[in-house]
């Protein structure tokens, strides 16, 4: 019964869906036009009542949310209820170390554990499975996101937090998880240390895997270590937290032929829209940046929020049947592109080529720095071949850098390092070291 | 109308406790020997069946549950119902390393919540205050069990979870916090910082410290330099986690002027004794191991689990009102106790000596090493004047000496140390380093 409430949201016709939408963002709207004095200013500004608004395709008309107006009204200034009514509050930090501060009410955490119930079971993860949680719990949401919809579903949750690798496995192994729950980069590390101490967890079928990008490449070979099935998971703490969209396994089967990723978004609580960079919607298939507008957040309602998250909106017909629309994998982000010597180069390419050589490992950093006024930049990735030298490699350093210039047009020097010697990470894992800015 | 609720089981009369207490007992023993074979073998052996318990007072003819007796059945083998049914798995390792596994359903994660919310109650905490909750979330339970209970009551929490001391006290003074949960040495190194940063939590006023020993004389330290009233908690993963036993205001005050400190036990789930050395119950007042049975724990209820924490049982009312039993604080645990030269020392008798000098910080170590077959024993600690040099501390040192001999018999060694120079912790501190294992 719980469960067929769950999926009932996923399944909606395209009509009942809008419908849905348009109430819940009017609710939306009346609510930050009473309540929050930021949003009270920018919709009078552009004449907007809540009444006003005719149809959803007069979303485009309201203003963006970015970052830097919540970083403005920090902590509170961009609820909607007293402090008091809060029953949590999340945070992440911005770029510049200051802190993003969102609240989140009784009724918010109850629709928070819904999404990512709804996203465990796309995957589908039933009640009774097990699941180590290895996403850090604390102010990210990784941890304490998925946490809840286990919960919420009926599964196992064994919340093991990040660190102490040797003690995942062993948990892993000896409760016979059958889900594991972390970033794909410390996936794979628990996949190493696995292989390191002899164990198998034969047992595992699902990997819940998200909070940082991660290419086809390095499903297979998390999934070749782990015996698992990996599905990307999309959230982001402005807007919830994991659960803003999710893989199927149609989808993920799709993903493995022809390498494309999508994600069902679940629009019935975020309504997404692509726009350019000046700003402008884009029609689904064009690729921009994802903005998301809470449709049902009581505590901190967010209106048209620009992620930086770049992607592209799909509306296909999905075979699993779910109405829901998908967005494409997250590229990177606005702010992770590299811009080297004016070119436009996402990291996630730079992995796609380094991946598609069977003869490296899935460890790798890009080294940025500013030589005579130029940028150079490094690419560091270890052999997979725990007995092989960099040394005998010579042909190999060359046919990468010659891959990278045909993907990028940009020259890279490569630095090819022995097995397990690259820095492992538990967490989040950032691919690139830019050292221009120290250097200034 | 949910405070109320909560509360109402604080304030039973004696009688109804005894009733329901009873009534539970048999449910659970009724539990256990339908679906622990480990339980019904035990009961077996002693002729014991559920429907043949005519009182309470019949409870000491019970078998006892040992540490040992979780880590034989590693990892499910107590389990009253199949591992599908657990919504919740915690861990905490044992002494030799291999961890204790408990299982928690959705009705013991509600009791759960239930019992911390009513500890977060009764030291007055209130919906609406805000909690920077910086237990360690993960498999130890401090963190997820705080956390539960602050939700439930409607308290805004913040998880921090440990780690990063800055931030913890940017949010603290950023978002106005009324309540830190944490251990007591971690809230002194969050006090330390705090002064260091030139940052005032004038807002602070209440904190949840537990999860290990801690004397009247860190409780004022504390205090001091946060601003707050500190409240003792105690729990064990084994029975629930936080949330056994705790702290009113009225036996706080108390605490604080005769040094004797007394917390409620939520005996209506948790019935405790007190036992000797050999395993006799001991009346009330009089010191030993604390014995606890699950009265409601639905998926790994405990019969008289040995928890081989330190302290005594009493019955006097408390001038809070509440009719339930208070214990002693845990002076330490059975086998924390030092045993030097034949001697018995807690480590907290000797932090209480250390707290008497007001020139100490509240940052000290004891170390043992054994020469020449003889135990040697070190205080290590540091001066509280920042600008003190140990080498103008001589007769300090000696004082130290003497009345750690007073107190305990022994002869230490001290060695004092310029402020800031000790290790700081984040989570639960040991204060003794024992060389002796390792020298052999």
């Amino acid at each position: 019964m719980l469960l067929e409430a769950l999926l009932q949201q996923d399944f909606l016709s395209p009509d009942e869906r809008r419908d849905l939408q348009f109430k819940r963002l009017k609710a939306t709207l009346k609510r930050v036009y009473e309540h929050v004095p930021f949003y009270r200013t920018r919709l009078e500004e552009r004449q907007i009542t809540p009444d006003a608004l005719t149809s959803l395709d007069e979303l485009s008309t309201l203003p963006f949310t970015t970052r830097d107006d919540l970083l403005d009204h920090y902590p509170f200034g961009l609820l909607s209820v007293p402090r008091e009514e809060l029953l949590r509050i999340q945070a992440s930090s911005g770029t510049k170390g200051r802190a993003k501060i969102i609240g989140y009410t009784r009724h918010d955490l109850s629709l928070w554990s819904e999404v990512s119930a709804r996203s465990l079971l796309c995957m589908g993860i039933q009640p009774g499975d097990l699941l180590v949680n290895a996403y850090n719990y604390g102010l990210f949401t990784g941890g304490l996101g998925i946490h809840s919809g286990a919960e919420l579903l009926g599964v196992t949750v064994v919340p093991t937090s990040t660190g102490n690798t040797r003690r995942q496995v062993t948990l892993l192994h000896d409760l016979q998880a059958t889900a594991l729950g972390c970033t794909p980069s410390y996936a794979l590390v628990i996949g190493e240390t696995m292989a390191a101490m002899g164990i198998e967890a034969t047992s595992l079928r699902y990997g819940i895997f998200g909070a940082e990008p991660w290419t086809e490449a390095i499903r297979q070979q998390i999934e070749s270590r782990l015996g698992l099935s990996g599905f990307d998971l999309y959230g982001l703490s402005e807007i919830i937290g994991p659960g803003v969209a999710v893989e199927c396994p149609a989808s993920r089967d799709e993903a493995r032929r022809s390498g494309t990723r999508f994600l069902h978004v679940f629009e019935d609580h975020f309504y997404p829209e692509i726009i350019s960079a000046n700003g402008d919607p884009l029609p689904p298939g064009q690729e921009g940046e994802l903005v998301l507008t809470t449709l049902t957040r009581e505590g901190m309602p967010l209106l048209r929020y620009r992620t930086g998250d770049i992607c592209s909106l799909h509306t296909a017909p999905c075979a699993c049947g779910r109405t829901l629309m998908r967005i494409s994998q997250i590229k990177g982000r606005t702010d992770d592109m590299l811009i080297l010597r004016g070119i436009n180069v996402y990291p996630t390419e730079i992995e796609r080529v380094l991946m598609s050589l069977p003869e490296l490992s899935p460890y790798y950093y890009i080294v940025i720095e500013r030589q005579q006024s130029l940028d150079s930049v490094t690419v560091e990735v270890e052999l997979a071949d725990p007995d092989a030298s960099p040394d005998a490699h010579q042909q190999l350093q060359e046919t990468i850098g010659t891959l990278l210039l045909n993907a990028s047009g940009l020259h890279f020097s490569v630095q090819l390092h022995r097995y397990g010697t690259l820095p492992r990470s538990e967490g989040k894992t950032t691919h690139i070291i830019d050292k221009r800015e120290r250097g200034k």
